[in-house]
């Protein structure tokens, strides 16, 4: 049974759930450092996004600490995959586009996408880049543009700056205005929310 | 005397200098998380900062590693500063604007603001947020909006996040396309970079 919550709280959640992007996801292609993974879904929680897909096959997915940093895990549902061919035909089923993070020749700086789309972006492993088997799969890449000396980002700093240009796109189309969510599914969420 | 270093090298350093931004800075107020500290230098670095300011009253300006993530240090020339007053009087000198993150009433999301002005953004210490001292001084406050259940941004990622609108607005305005330096100051620059 849920435990007692004040009415702040419960308001709070009802407009959080309202403000969820179903149709923005992110994966987690073999992301290791804690650090990282804590990072990203934080920036997840702040810009709406509801779920991110996990694939982890040559690193583990981190334990995560109890601190307040990872504390957003909470509000994100996570769901595993082994399979990266069934993962991104579900990820594009209905029309997503789905795009991978990478410096390619082809690759499109993130100002260039439209992410009022239903999307999902890949975010590779620190080291090794996107495992083969999804660079295979999945050919549109995308870059934040450097001016600089150094040439790569973190990926919980390149996560945020992407989830920043799809909040504001989809903010200026109107999309945190009315829930993304249907009415049961809402429901629900309420329901296991408020028992956290 | 500087080593020798390739063409490559060279041109790399003149096409970067070529787009620094020299009224475009940030302020560390006592930030003290050399990983905090080492991320935004990362991304000044990124988004063409030449400049930054350090203010450390009650914390130290960290050590920072001599990991690869620490590098962008050797690319953002550092001022320390010891009196409020005269650092903000200099950030404001010819008309520029000086904002400081924060989330009073009045605080204002960072797409309302005109980033192609001469803009210095103060970030501050992590557990404290603005030194007293510089908050009476600076009172236009910048947020990141955010649509879900934990309430604040690290450092880092807010950094990151303003430092891309700035670029993205300074891009459009064709700002990165011709230098901000002047002929002697980028000569300057070029030397000392080359020997780095």
């Amino acid at each position: 049974m849920p435990r007692e919550i004040t009415d702040k709280r419960k308001k709070r959640i009802e407009q959080v759930l309202a403000r969820r992007q179903k149709d923005l996801t992110l994966v987690f292609d073999n992301i290791w450092d804690p650090h990282n993974v804590s990072a990203v879904l934080r920036s997840c929680d702040a810009f709406g996004v509801l779920d991110v897909h996990l694939y982890y096959t040559t690193s583990s997915w981190p334990e995560l600490g109890k601190k307040s940093s990872a504390s957003a895990k909470k509000w994100i549902r996570r769901t595993r995959h082994v399979d990266a061919g069934a993962m991104v035909e579900t990820l594009r089923a209905g029309g997503g586009q789905v795009l991978r993070t990478g410096f390619s020749e082809t690759a499109r700086p993130v100002m260039d996408f439209d992410f009022t789309l239903p999307t999902a972006i890949i975010l590779s492993n620190e080291h090794r880049g996107t495992a083969p088997e999804i660079a295979e799969l999945v050919t549109d890449e995308i870059f934040i543009p450097m001016q600089g000396m150094v040439q790569s980002f973190n990926v919980s700093v390149a996560a945020a700056i992407i989830l920043y240009e799809a909040f504001k796109q989809r903010h200026e189309a109107g999309m945190y205005d009315a829930p993304t969510l249907d009415r049961d599914e809402l429901e629900e969420l309420r329901h296991q929310w408020c028992g956290r």
